[in-house]
């Protein structure tokens, strides 16, 4: 198989925004051009558009705003993991040697349809994600005996990264006492246990070896992709404590890079909820089962930013189909050791792990210098 | 690069019936498992959903209902060429080596989103697609002196064709007078020269070399692949009366084959409106310029299906995201020797021929036995 880089990358503030998507998409990618400029569009073989909007052909339309002819033009789409399933359509791509460079690129408005689904076979008739979290905090809580006080600070740590980010949606930071005070929403999650809609671009220009080492000052390679479709389990007997298609996804990845989890040394995980960390990193093998929180707190304790150094999507803000291009281009700075105030000493492995609709979806990639 | 073929295909009649989109997608799923009993919903690697639908998140929820759990899992759209940018991409994740066997269902409803736009940047401010095949019928009639008579004679003859595909949305034929006397709705069209949105499904599973020998008792190989996008030129200086995609893809696609236009024996080309196939065909080099109709009335003469067997989008239906599919099935069918009335003679080397928006965007793909 072909090598696949990252030849750069451009993103802009995540705010709360009323502009058109075609604008939102622009944004970014004219970004890409102005951070690199010995790239040329007529070195574009092909435009991704990862987006949950409702307007159509958004490909074609964001190449002929700027000036790009690609040869492969079209939307992907898989709800909060669409950013991801990008990028790796993008390396198999250029992989497969049907591409040498490929421009994906993530838009999304604060009020995206794929925030509220009419209706889902796979997880029961909940419109609304806070539902099918609060299964899953109810569930986490009792299986391992942890408190609303605990979950709380995965909250505090993130929005104490996403003080560092300057392009996250919250510039706040917050103790304990203020998560458990903010609007309780359901009898397991409040306000600050969430993440927030809002309007994000980010894009990322992926090259084949001989593209990347051209037009790259410093190489980010994309080692591992582990992807895995399950069901959420609403209908089936299985637990709500842990995260199958992440765990599946997490093993494939470091698999195909020949990795294992303690050679990460930093990782972008998605927290779209407070109970949605611990349960990914022990999915992901990061902490032994239950312990998740443990490992949160020492993390915190010692302010070590390995785990959501941009702030997670709770303190960063969650554009959806833009969050796995937005941890995928962190995952990069950290490498590249450009990530100022946030940056984790000697990172040299990263991961990146984004999901939809209560995991039914998971996408691990692992990233190398 | 490994090679990539068909294992197997479903697809059900085009209508105008109200259904949900999952069951569209379903019925199609179905009946590719029906009619491929040797494979199995655990040996799918990947399921890529074709479609302009607004719903979110559609290839879990397939997976979900049809008991499938890929690994890469997401819906692909670029409005009318989603279906074959959907065969691309797995073609992508075959070759790569990222998957071994990828499912690609389309399913459409007679009242797609993408039948209208809000507003399109690479061609101006027209919802309806009429208006932009209003400006190619205007100028394709006055640079080749062809009369709306002429024009007409696609419509009649791929109503024909339709006539012996029992999935076609049409079941009439037509007279040059029955189309001329069909309701205007432009200076340049009128209601027989267009093809209808409706309501379909179509699917197909593409495998590598092994998985298709493995499966299939008569493989059809990919072996050519051309896409492109250019702005359909509202704003630029170029001809309304050729399609400058359509014959960028066309030539790499016949490039990548080895082949040339004159090994065609069978080709599904897009008459989203009459004009278009003889434009398509002075395109892709069947024809010469402005010689589209003289070729297109020779077939009709001597009843050859070599263009557009299963009667074009004009005869057959048009279930935007459905319609690359579908034209790739017709052509296996037709290299399988299994096109019943429609069969082309000693046909064994196809061409697919797809596009969006007034040529904006063109695939084309070279189809062998």
């Amino acid at each position: 198989m072909n090598k696949v880089g990252i030849i750069g990358y451009g993103i802009t503030p995540f705010t709360k925004e009323d502009k058109k998507i075609e604008s939102i998409l622009l944004d970014s990618t004219k970004e890409i051009f102005k951070n690199n400029s010995e790239i040329d569009q007529k070195d574009i073989d092909a435009v991704l558009v990862s987006t949950n909007n409702n307007s159509k052909y958004l490909s074609p339309i964001l190449s002929e705003i700027a000036g790009i002819q690609p040869k492969i033009a079209h939307t992907i789409e898989n709800l909060c993991n669409s950013g991801t399933n990008s990028i790796v359509s993008a390396y198999s791509y250029i992989a497969s040697g049907l591409a040498d460079v490929v421009l994906i690129s993530g838009g999304e408005r604060y009020d995206s349809p794929g925030s509220i689904l009419e209706w889902d076979n796979s997880r029961g008739e909940y419109k609304h994600p806070i539902f099918w979290a609060s299964i899953f905090a109810k569930s986490y809580k009792r299986e391992y005996s942890v408190s609303d006080e605990e979950l709380a600070l995965v909250s505090v740590k993130n929005h104490k990264h996403a003080k560092n980010n300057p392009n996250a949606l919250s510039n706040k930071t917050y103790t304990i006492e203020d998560v458990i005070n903010s609007k309780k929403l359901t009898d397991d999650l409040r306000l600050l246990d969430c993440s927030r809609p809002c309007t994000g671009s980010a894009s990322i220009i992926l090259g084949s070896e001989e593209k990347v080492k051209q037009y790259s000052k410093d190489p980010i390679w994309i080692r591992g992709i582990g992807q895995k479709t399950t069901s959420a389990g609403f209908t089936k007997n299985i637990s709500f404590s842990s995260m199958e298609s992440t765990n599946l996804a997490g093993n494939a990845a470091l698999k195909m890079a020949n990795k294992q989890t303690e050679d990460i040394d930093v990782a972008e995980i998605h927290d779209a909820f407070s109970v949605c960390e611990p349960m990914i990193l022990e999915s992901l093998g990061f902490s032994d089962e239950g312990k998740g929180m443990s490992m949160i707190k020492e993390l915190h304790q010692t302010n070590n930013y390995k785990i959501n150094p941009r702030g997670g999507l709770i303190g960063s803000g969650h554009p959806l189909g833009v969050t796995g291009i937005a941890q995928t281009i962190e995952i990069a700075q950290q490498l590249q050791s450009d990530a100022s105030n946030r940056q984790v000493k000697d990172a040299n492995v990263g991961l990146v792990h984004n999901m939809s609709a209560a995991a039914t979806s998971s996408t691990v990639l692992v990233l190398e210098k």
